[in-house]
């Protein structure tokens, strides 16, 4: 019989009230002969103010034994900016190897948009996950001082970039429309920018059915306000990432439902899911959180452990909270949660 | 008597078209007592095919000897990429110590903009543009091989974001709402952020009037689509501005109207005045390309000369001009630079 053992992170402000709701999709969308353990951790700022630790050795060893994770929010305004995020958030990528950073992007119908005409939104970004301006390297010297020198090394290997890059293509060859974008800035960062571009373009001799395009990232932006019906696979640097995602969320219905893998896709290490979204205090706690987005993270969950249909499920049910929604008054972190969940059973 | 001493570069692709439009609309503007001369510099693809320079130290010692430089557009897809921009474009910004890059986003009445609703967008991006991941710094080993490893690395010294910083409060200072918006990583690029977020914490003190917040550059780019009326001022680093700066012209109209300043504040060498759009290789020589970015670009240089009272003429001029073309069949370059002579002559 099917198991799916679970690693549970609510962590900080409304990650808690979202991934509660996360959870309930997932328990009713399973089929009666998988059978769901979940154990929960308590990362976070509660757990960082108390002992000092954000993610410890043994804390990995544990996380290591479960076939997935799914996370909330990290990151409180109590905690210095960067202690969660690189002592929590991306040592747990890069220690777990998250390489596949997946983040799709679908205007679904009747969902609000800041962009008129309500144009046809549907692509997906394949951010790298462990390298580039993300690695921590670099430091300071004469902090404080009128002399102060900070730098900041964006490290891209050959290996790195070859396998997200890969990545990418398939995904592209498995879509319809088979198109990939390379975004990168290459005509100033010019030596990431040709590792990046050479390994682009010899992959892209393996898959000759895929249509390939490059693009700075600075136009990136650019075409995604006013052509994002262009975009179907993006694939793109760690921090080039970071940022066209964000615009790719407030364009397609905003971080409410913006969804996201951080995947390991030789299963060495458990993939981690979670929302684009961040903690959001000033509302936690009140049941204004849109589950949505950690809903359909879980989407991505079960997709990456094999059950599609179950996934597909819980997309569709998505799609059809959010057509009703249109009109009506807002409702709570749990009604939303509850109605997804009767959808997907349904 | 005075006199305007310009050094012209219109460049590549429709760079020749643009800029004549912009000398037309500065003789055009400039009182009958003010004296101007131009001498026109054959930079960009033509010449480093010829000679295989980009930019030598003759060359800036003879740029040196004007008041300012107005640029067109420099790039063709007949250079590999990186040889024009870093060779000749970020190798002038930086032998001129142009640290303030000054990029204002006005949406004009009338004027198209993806954005739903029409916002009002009224504000302007102090871009630093001497460091960070635009030094050229980095290099990479066993290139070519599956061993390949490239670096980027950010220099980010006190000296450099301190005065940008100062300039960008001051220029907030001077404007009816006062608020200034710091955009970087601190999160994730936490030393260049720390020394980022602290000078413009230790600045921020000496403008009490200011009224100031920091945003990550990935949450920037989603206010950026859903409340743009929210910016007035943004201080922010050479990448993220890069990055910000095409999505802050989409929003606005779209780069057919970007303008910018590569400033030198000292005045110890010339600034540099070009449209925030490329060469436009696809359209050059058909009178297609929209010259008004450049026309702004003009306005730009002649507030940087004192010429204040002209710079808000033409201003005033591309604006009615944006006004008046909304259901009128599209105008040739040239005739939109003839429109606008008239008008500010007026
Ligand atoms: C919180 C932060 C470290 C993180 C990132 O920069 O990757 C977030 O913005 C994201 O996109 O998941
Ligand atoms: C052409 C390129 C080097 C340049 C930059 O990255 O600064 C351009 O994108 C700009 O914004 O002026």
């Amino acid at each position: 019989s099917r198991s799916i053992n679970l690693a549970v992170i609510p962590g900080d402000g409304i990650g808690q009230e979202v991934v509660a709701q996360g959870l309930k999709v997932l328990s009713a969308v399973l089929p009666q002969d998988v059978k769901l353990e979940t154990k929960e951790y308590d990362f976070g700022a509660r757990r960082y103010h108390a002992t000092g630790e954000t993610l410890t050795d043994a804390d990995l060893e544990q996380l290591k034994r479960h076939d997935a994770i799914l996370l909330g929010a990290i990151g409180d305004p109590s905690v210095p900016s960067g202690v969660l995020e690189r002592g929590f958030l991306l040592k747990l990528r890069f220690a777990f190897d998250h390489h596949v950073n997946l983040r799709p992007s679908k205007l679904l119908p009747g969902v609000a948009t800041p962009l008129a005409g309500q144009p046809e939104i549907d692509f997906v970004v394949v951010r790298e996950g462990t390298e580039g301006p993300y690695t921590g390297n670099g430091g300071t010297i004469r902090k404080g001082t009128p002399h102060e020198v900070a730098t900041e090394v964006s490290v891209n290997t050959a290996f790195g970039v070859e396998r997200v890059v890969r990545d990418a293509f398939a995904r592209a060859q498995a879509r319809p429309r088979k198109k990939l974008a390379l975004v990168h800035k290459n005509n100033v960062l010019t030596f990431a920018g040709h590792l990046w571009t050479n390994i682009f373009n010899k992959v892209a001799e393996e898959f000759p059915e895929v249509t390939t395009e490059y693009m700075h990232v600075d136009a990136a932006t650019i075409y995604l306000v006013t052509q994002p019906e262009r975009f179907d696979v993006i694939v793109t640097d760690n921090l080039f990432g970071d940022i066209i995602t964000d615009l790719a969320a407030a364009i397609s219905g905003g971080i409410g439902v913006a969804a996201s893998g951080n995947i390991n896709p030789s299963g060495e290490f458990p993939s981690m899911f979670e929302p684009v979204h961040g903690s959001a205090p000033d509302i936690a706690g009140q049941g204004k959180a849109d589950p949505s987005a950690t809903v359909l993270s879980v989407a991505l969950l079960l997709r990456h452990l094999g059950y599609e249909a179950e996934a597909a499920r819980i997309e569709e049910a998505v799609s059809a909270d959010l057509a009703e929604r249109v009109g009506k008054p807002a409702r709570t972190t749990d009604e939303i949660g509850d109605t997804l969940a009767v959808r997907v059973a349904g």
